[in-house]
């Protein structure tokens, strides 16, 4: 019998610019009394990457440009927070009453270029949240960190919520991730009868992305690091940008 | 804290014509010691439900029409798999060299309508494995059944793995889902600083099949069945074709 075992993190303090992620990690291991162990996996939220990287933006202080304005008549959001999404992708893809889709700089396509509002303290409603500037970085470094404190090598895997082509709902992918193969590689293998695989490319760090998710609440931020056990995975260690399908390769409508 | 524990089922035999997939459900939590409690979930590798109701066509019974010796000079794939696609979609979304995406007849889009040649009995070439004609009844008429020998309202999900749009890799989705919201409806919560939620949908059912797909391995086809402690969720019950993204609003290109 394997088992997987995800555990919220407790006593994790409202983030603010500047604070030491892979030290709130550490307290709150020690808090939630885990003994890290190899190969252990910790998830963390986005949004308190943004925060501690102080990737907010104040909407009074955009000007917005000819093209964001000229956008904001077309989907009638705010010019200022379309001059953000501007500068946070690569590419408009999609623009409507309403909606704004882009393919973010990170490589994604996604819904307003992951700008949010939500979970940004009272009282700051002239301020939002961008995705953080790097975040394999961001998870290669907190990794780091934490292997040094602890000597085991776990691996750190960045997730956000995203909505989805031909599905309903959001689920959580991977923004970053350090120390596994986000991007699992499976060729070669073979199945119980020995066949070999047909599906060969596994989305290894958006799926633990997604069952931590399953534990963030999306409405208790409270609990936006999640330890997680028993992921099992082959291969060399890759990058969350792995798992972004280059453009010319997209095999969908 | 909380915790969200995933643990596979032991014991699971190799799964055939006939079988009743509930009671190799309570077998396996017996010899497991798992006692079931309410708001349990029990995630089943589509596969396995494919094979109990016989859900698999001998490619020499199948004659190609008109239209899949078409296809199949334009993709250079067999002629007698593509007459099955078309007579398990609704729709050819795409079709190039090596690839035919469709709309499935359950609604979802992805590759090869779900027909999959691994994990069908050794000397059994001939044989491809198509998706359970209506997984979402599959998956009340199991949960009907393990919570009538129980006494336990437990919650069943059947999961397929999926590639995507815009990303690489597999991820585990849901294609069956009886006793929860599987589309969860969030409208109306706040987050921790009284915001109302921007993103109300989240694709709980598709979360809960990655996170057990995490353990499915698709090369250890010994293991199809995940019993999941710890999910929460609110509002009313649904199905996994609620999300299933309306083409009238596919928001994305």
């Amino acid at each position: 019998m394997s088992q997987l075992v995800l555990t919220t993190l407790p006593n994790i303090p409202l983030v603010k610019n500047g604070d030491d992620i892979a030290r709130i990690i550490l307290n709150g291991l020690r808090d939630a009394e885990i003994e890290l162990r190899e190969g252990d996996v910790i998830v963390i939220a986005s949004k308190i990457i943004s925060k501690a990287e102080g990737r907010v933006a104040r909407l009074s202080d955009v000007t917005p440009s000819a093209r964001a304005l000229e956008l904001a008549q077309e989907t009638d959001k705010d010019a200022r927070e379309i001059e953000l999404m501007l500068q946070e992708s690569s590419e408009i893809v999609r623009a409507r009453k309403g909606l704004i889709v882009t393919r973010h700089r990170l490589g994604f396509v996604s819904a307003n270029a992951g700008i949010d509002h939500s979970n940004v303290q009272k009282g700051a409603e002239d301020f939002v949240l961008l995705l953080p500037l790097a975040p394999d970085v961001s998870a290669a470094r907190i990794r780091e960190e934490v292997n040094r404190e602890t000597g085991k090598q776990v691996a750190v895997v960045i997730a956000d919520s995203h909505g989805r082509p031909h599905r309903l709902g959001t689920i959580g992918i991977a923004i970053g991730s350090a120390g596994l193969p986000a991007l699992e590689d499976w060729r070669g293998r073979h199945d119980l009868f020995g066949y070999e695989l047909k599906y060969t490319d596994i989305g290894l760090a958006d799926m633990l992305a997604s069952a931590a998710t399953l534990l963030f609440g999306q409405a208790r931020e409270g609990t936006p690091i999640v330890h997680l056990r028993g992921a099992t995975w082959f291969g060399k260690n890759g990058t969350a940008r792995d798992l972004v399908r280059p453009k010319e390769m997209d095999l969908f409508p």
